[in-house]
């Protein structure tokens, strides 16, 4: 059971921001930015290409709708997106709220966001998820 | 005009992957590894997120069989996904083939290819994408 199944499955504790049957998104521990967060299928599947063209295809439009949330929970010029994928094997998408190129640049020192603040982030985003369904 | 659009019209000259009638690859100029290649949608569209649920349906179809070829044509981990967007406004995705997460940081010094290795390197990818098709 990979670290992602065992959050879908609430063995370990996330900050959730949008679901559905076959997704779940929540809030990535340490964000490049506020709202930061990752999308995952609830389906176990370690490299994001293995997953099927139907998967793919589901998965890119429910990330669609996070990506937007979070754009409207948090202003931002774009919602950034990458798959890297070495460190956990269970593929996920990062959502990154870029008000510029470097809010990508993973090497950088990442947001410190107490309890409270990011269970604040991850509220505000699911709210405007349902809201915006 | 977008200087993508140039590109898919032929007017500016680019190292052609892959090619449907709705969508574009050709590689990176600027790439952090061989094989570095971009997803267009020949349809001008700024922000990813603003295409529609079909178009990004359809383009992470197409984009999980470019990653393929580019896997098989350069043998990597994985193939990350990046979309950053904030330089120019036409949607593309980023596709490189990974060894390290650091493969993936857009801040680190970019390969320095000739147009000979570029272009083997294209035809590479686009050869096996027709192959596998």
């Amino acid at each position: 059971m990979t670290l992602f199944s065992k959050i879908v499955a609430g063995e370990i504790p996330s900050y959730r921001c949008a679901e559905n049957e076959e997704f779940y998104a929540f809030l990535d521990i340490s964000p490049l930015s506020q709202g930061h967060t990752l999308v995952i299928p609830k389906r176990e599947e370690d490299y994001f290409f293995d997953l099927t063209d139907e998967e793919l295809s589901r998965m890119m439009v429910f990330t669609k709708r996070v990506a937007r949330a979070i754009k409207t929970a948090f202003p931002c010029l774009k919602v950034g997106m990458a798959v890297l994928g070495l460190e956990v094997n269970h593929a996920h998408i990062h959502l990154v709220p870029m008000k510029t190129e470097g809010d990508m640049d993973f090497r950088k020192e990442k947001l410190q966001l107490s309890a409270e603040e990011m269970q604040q982030t991850a509220h505000k985003i699911l709210t405007t998820f349902e809201a915006e369904k």
